[in-house]
């Protein structure tokens, strides 16, 4: 996922030089405007996404866009302000898959902080088999467990979901699961 | 929560007046530079808090600052970058009631689109019974079910999340959660 964060050198109430320093009463370093005293604060960003289920079978995505290109995702992109995480999980299945999802149940929370993302991903259920590649993916396919490609998997996050996903369906629970994901991991 | 979303005027890479437009390829309004080009993108804030119990009772904090100065909360406040969801949620119970806590789940997962907000909230396990009130709490305390001040809670998400706890505590069963706030719940 890109959007990293970029140093802040303006202020993007004024568009004076900003310093950075820790504001009265704060414990982190904020870029701070002196000329205006406007603080831009920088936080970590929500990746949300689904596994989407057809009888046994998930929904992959082949990413046609970097990073990570050529790899299999889940359906999953940044949370927009103004929605909510499941509609976020949907919006995301439409864009890359053309794929309608009624989203079930909250199931994973990874968090990579050296990237300052967060991925949440839902149990989802596909509607109907009328999906195909979005603008950002050059194949769509359902895949059963033991055709998922694992050595060729965009995110750690979503190899890791899949294993808990095909585990917990083997007992017909599904945990909640969370976890991190540090370097070499991405 | 504050650290509202304000519209971006300047650039935050250069200073120039920003513009808002779709960028080509995108579905959303940016903040777009005409004088370099740099993209600032707006994406909802996580909020990170737990649940630490102690016995049965659980720690709440009582609101030292706006918004809902005065009210009853569970301790969370905004993830920061480079660190983890639990890291932060564990950072929290230490800054606002001065509580060590051990984050032991996924609990649940509130969206506020209306201020492009997401609490996520884990149960964790008091430590120790060594906690005070933090700079941002006028007061701590351990409390049992019968003593929750279930109409003086500071926001929806806490509300919600303390009846579901209490629910599931009753089966044994935590169960993952996830829910929207709407106005005008807050």
């Amino acid at each position: 996922m890109t959007r990293a964060a970029v140093p802040i050198a303006h202020c993007n109430a004024c568009g004076a030089k900003v310093e950075m320093r820790i504001p009265e009463g704060d414990t982190h370093a904020r870029a701070v405007c002196p000329a205006c005293g406007h603080i831009q604060y920088q936080n970590p960003k929500v990746v949300v996404g689904s596994v989407p289920v057809w009888e046994d079978r998930i929904l992959l995505c082949k990413r046609a866009i970097e990073p990570r290109l050529g790899k299999w995702t889940l359906p999953a992109g940044f949370m927009e302000n103004s929605e909510s995480a499941p509609e976020g999980a949907a919006r995301e299945a439409l864009e890359e898959a053309n794929a309608r999802v009624e989203i079930e149940q909250l199931y994973t929370l990874f968090s990579v902080p050296h990237i300052s993302q967060v991925y949440v991903i839902f149990r989802a259920r596909l509607l109907d088999l009328d999906f195909s590649p979005g603008i950002e993916s050059l194949e769509v396919k359902l895949v059963e467990e033991q055709d998922v490609p694992w050595d060729q998997l965009a995110f750690a996050s979503v190899r890791r979901t899949l294993a808990h996903f095909f585990e917990d369906r083997r007992t017909g629970i599904f945990l909640p699961r969370f976890g991190e994901i540090r370097p070499p991991e991405r």
